[in-house]
């Protein structure tokens, strides 16, 4: 397979960049109408009024801006903007007796033949806009009672492991499946016409914040912060008129790598000055400037251990520098020992995180966020959600997901993770769920500079996913999914949609299915993250293990007889996943060594469980291939192609999956496949 | 560990080259003596002159020129240089009544108090030179009778997999373990100077002839054939003056990468025009060029297959345009499918090379040289002989051994590979051994840009002992050792003498014994190829597999139940091979898929012999590094110092390898160590 992700700076290309889920025949509803635009010039304003008149003038629509024009019927409507039109005022009034809507919510009324759309800030009114596309004709069908919406999280960000440089092992994009990277090219940046058509994709899902560079800073993206910060600000610009705000991912070490100070020590008043002296540039350039992203003494990345500090000391001098501002510090909580001796049974990287920071609590600057990703290893397609979530009470937690399919099938197998992120925001520690618990949400992107955006077409999906669970964890992920269906392939036809939803609704427990069973996690191939190793990582330094022996698999995470991990979470899980009689099968392997013929709720031994998803699994992605192939019709040409082609590498890679785990499994456990089908010996 | 491998361009780096096999102690004799050198100036006479004039400087000798000249102790005497030294008359008679010199022999005398070095060219009298070195006192005690000597082989060669850009991923020298090349570095030729020391060492050992770049031909370096030409002109002129010949890896794509040609089919006519124009601008430059060396439909490289054409074609074609010149062709026959199915049982690596070249006996020209790897697999620490060695009566072969530690222990473990080499070259097919047949032998060097040479100075010994076993595959490896510590460590004290026999003579065995068991091969890290890694090869493309289950382990190649590669072996191997009950235990798992119970004629059971054998390999590891540590006194601090490091290192590989291969058998045998030594579970 053979996929070309394009990639040239020809601005030609943009011609040829895939509208993703904001084609023009997503705004026909709002560009047939007389739309009035009530609001006083500014960027994102400016945005809006781009967005109708582009509409209006392909759809024979009219955009209005005198407030006493009488025959609108779509208002986009500012308060505080002067007089309002009176269909305006009669939903702003009753808007005012409510909560406020805040800078970034919108009220949506249809009082009589009008539609109105209301807002306190541009961006408010921005998101409203995208939303009327969202509803279509719907919008502006009969009477509509006030909705008030605003985001369940101030924000909701994406993260770029995008390098500046291409590095040598990790290249342009770290753990990229979609080209190379929309802001960099080899040590330059790029022309930002790509990255605007991207603020403008990611405001109609509701996305707010971009860190643009990888966590992993090496020396030419250390610079970003001093003497190319002038490339960071260019982006900035580019992106405020999608009310997105832009973030750096900083070393911890820039005090002596860009001031060449002799120390980094969080609590040295040097290093303190320097870093106010860097932020006061920063914003100096960029006034609304986010913040900083930090991993630190995290798998080679220096941090505060180096100078016998806390994590919270150093998460803690950065915030001081970026409080004045009102920025922020995304601390991130990916903290473990990256060399660990598989013979040490003790030791449990499951458990490291919590270990680190849950005594930390308490102790973070207000402007301090601790980003912690959902799960205690690190992005696995089954794993517990992590303890630290639910350990931070005093401590301002983002939970960090993965939109890039690192470990999901890399943006060449169907992997629609709404699902999994509904599962992981729904879960619940004590009375509050991980979403009533989180302070917001971050991502990392999947985004290149593929004409798709994302290599797999499909794979848009996430991206648009994610910014609206981080908008509201409460959506149902199947009907973000149909939105997102309905936008992207507007209209619709029927036929299409129904391939779509039976492709993509289960495609995350398909994946799951033929990959690692029950929880066990990581038995892919060391480096590249794709494909089956069983043992690839089982004698490594990563501390991924899964211990499968002649008689059972799995790790004991218990705390009367293995790493006590289930010791970090509050009741009722610390007994629930104590016992593998209690334990959910799903989760079975990720907590406790079994047999092989331990019987799970389904009246299957582990090891048929084993035989009988991975078989299945295979069968369900060919069926996938089938339906996709039946809707050619409906789907644009080189879309279809380019679907097709992959789900053929999904055959294939599952095929291989399937044939690699029960080889695995059928040559330790000597237990044969009670169906009989081929396990090759 | 962190070894600094040095690296500078810096000219003072010479000064800190380590003298390997050639410290000026290694000339005391000669040079305390009256030496006279009768022979008309040319380049290499000159290298003779130079030697003995340094000597001489050194330990206070003299250099004679003039043949009247009565009192020499040692003469030098190049046939055909006028009249003789009665002394060399007398031995030149005898000589001539015998079988001729040739251009590289040389014979040694000492009829009355006067050593006589007698040679028919002036390469002869430099190896004879080296030989008196060899000799030390001993050259200059009592009588000697006539001995006259001859290489075995006329061309012992070396192959460089230096890269002339710093390959992405293989860097500037693939399968280098002694830091950058001496030829190249990030794209440009190098300072010369250490490419001339080396061709002093070479000459030393009996090396004739080099090729300076990878076999794997990337962009770059398919452009030395022809507008880098000039860069391996000046790399042969520094080599001129040892005797040695420059060869050229080149793709064979080349007259379409670069001479624009829309083909390389070796049949077309404009192809071979192609190449006889480009070889004519080769010997233009360099007279003395050997040839080319060519890796074809192999591992990716291009070849004759992509014409329909057989490798006898493709040969054939670059011989014609070398055939006026002199020139040969070096065709490597490691040629296999590099993209198997593990589920596929029915395809054997190790058959691949005679299934391809078997058939083409007797097709080849005069001038092609057919490289065969000792082992059927990939140069591993133990695999049964290639038998295409021994089915390619009608063609010249060369048998290709691995100076570099590829897959034995890097330059990092102590791995004297002479033991090897003797047991391939004294492998018989039919009547003749594998010496016999060889035309030639060839390696792969182990050199780079370290001060030490080889990474590990210990390593030095493996490209001596290469060299002189190219010379005379009769000789005793233990005594080539002999012979390198002597000249190395003079004068050797006896204590460190001891040492090192007791380190090094059986280091190959010993690193067997905690590396793959029984012959089985390849249990080692995908990639890097260093440290172990049970499965990591198990299921890939590569076509290394061992089939371990729970109850055996080993490739069935029998013609009963497996691939069949026994029946690529004349009697009577195919038969001693077919049967567990004859097949030499050491390669038993290389032929045999046999239960874990299987008894061995030691009387241990495979799984026991696997426990003992690694158990017993760190112990013995543990002792090498304690009677290294005894010896300090005896070795310069430098050498004595990285060579601990490294066996520091080796302790530490080697208790990752017992532990790793003992655990993997454990869990998948359920067999516990007879012994009760600790097994992780």
């Amino acid at each position: 397979m053979k996929i070309r992700y394009g990639g040239d700076d020809n601005p030609e290309q943009l011609m040829t960049l895939d509208p993703a889920w904001l084609p023009a025949e997503a705004f026909r509803a709002i560009g047939a109408r007389r739309v009035l635009v009530c609001a006083e010039d500014g960027p994102v304003v400016d945005t809006v009024l781009a967005e109708v008149a582009r509409a209006c003038a392909r759809y024979g629509g009219q955009v209005h801006r005198d407030p006493s024009f009488d025959g609108a019927q779509l208002m986009l409507v500012l308060t505080g903007s002067g007089s309002l039109p009176s269909a305006a005022g009669d939903v702003a009034a009753e808007v005012s007796s409510g909560e406020p809507l805040g800078e970034e919510g919108y009220a949506l009324a249809r009082p009589g033949g009008t539609t109105v759309v209301l807002a306190d800030g541009p961006v408010g009114l921005l998101y409203g806009l995208f939303h009327v596309a969202r509803l279509g004709t719907a919008a502006f069908d009969g009477w509509h009672p006030l909705e008030a919406r605003r985001p369940a999280k101030p924000r909701r960000m994406l993260d770029h492991w995008d390098n500046v440089d291409v590095h040598p092992v990790m290249g342009q994009v770290e753990r990229g499946y979609a080209g190379g990277s929309i802001f960099w090219r080899a040590g330059q940046p790029r022309d930002l016409a790509r990255v605007r058509e991207y603020g403008r994709l990611l405001a109609a899902a509701g996305v707010n914040a971009i860190s643009v560079n990888n966590v992993n800073v090496h020396a030419t993206e250390a610079r970003l912060l001093t003497d190319r910060l002038h490339q960071v600000a260019a982006i900035a610009a580019v992106l405020r008129p999608y009310g997105i705000r832009v973030h750096l991912s900083v070393s911890f070490a820039s005090p002596m790598v860009l001031g060449g100070l002799p120390t980094a020590d969080p609590l040295d008043a040097s290093v303190r000055q320097w870093w106010a002296d860097a932020v006061s540039a920063v914003y100096a350039a960029i006034p609304d400037f986010g913040g900083f992203v930090v991993k630190a003494d995290s798998e080679g990345q220096p941090g505060p251990f180096g100078y016998g500090r806390t994590h919270a000391d150093g998460a803690n001098a950065l915030a001081a520098a970026l409080a004045p501002f009102g920025g922020v510090v995304h601390w991130r909580a990916f903290v473990y020992n990256h060399h660990q001796d598989w013979r040490d049974r003790s030791t449990d990287r499951a458990r490291a995180a919590h270990d680190h920071f849950a005594p930390l609590d308490g102790q973070f600057a207000d402007n301090v966020i601790l980003q912690v990703k959902y799960g205690p290893v690190d992005f696995q397609a089954r794993e517990a959600v992590s303890p630290v979530i639910g350990a931070m009470a005093s401590t301002a937690v983002a939970v960090e997901l993965q939109v890039t399919q690192e470990y999901t099938g890399q943006q060449r197998h169907v992997c629609y993770l709404g699902p999994l992120w509904s599962w992981v925001l729904g879960f619940p520690f004590s009375r509050r769920t991980v979403a009533e618990v989180a302070a917001e949400l971050v991502a990392v992107s999947n985004v290149g500079d593929d004409p798709f955006w994302t290599g797999h077409p499909l794979a848009q999906a996430n991206l648009y996913a994610f910014g609206r669970l981080a908008w509201d964890p409460s959506l149902d992920p199947v009907a973000v999914l149909d939105e997102w269906i309905s936008l992207t392939f507007a209209p619709c036809p029927s036929p299409l949609r129904a391939a779509l939803h039976e492709i993509m609704d289960s495609s995350w427990s398909v994946y799951e299915s033929y990959t690692a069973p029950l929880g066990v996690g990581f038995m892919v191939d060391p480096g590249s993250h794709y494909g089956p190793s069983v043992d690839g990582y089982e004698y490594s330094r990563w501390g991924t293990y899964h211990f499968a022996d002649r008689d059972g698999v799995g790790v004991d995470r218990t705390r009367a007889s293995g790493t006590g991990f289930t010791g970090q979470f509050p009741p009722p899980w610390r007994d629930v996943y104590e016992s593998p009689d209690s334990c959910p099968d799903e989760l079975l392997l990720f907590f406790h060594h079994v047999p092989y013929t331990h019987v799970l709720r389904s009246g299957l031994s582990v090891i048929q469980h084993i035989y009988d998803t991975h078989f299945d699994g295979v069968a369900r992605v060919v069926q996938m291939r089938r339906r996709w192939a039946e809707v050619a019709d409906f789907v644009g040409q080189a879309r279809h192609a380019r679907v097709a082609e992959l789900l053929d590498e999904q055959v294939r890679s599952a095929t291989e999956w399937r044939d690699h785990i029960n080889t695995y499994f059928y040559r330790k456990s000597g237990i044969p496949d009670a169906r009989g089908r081929r396990i090759y010996a």
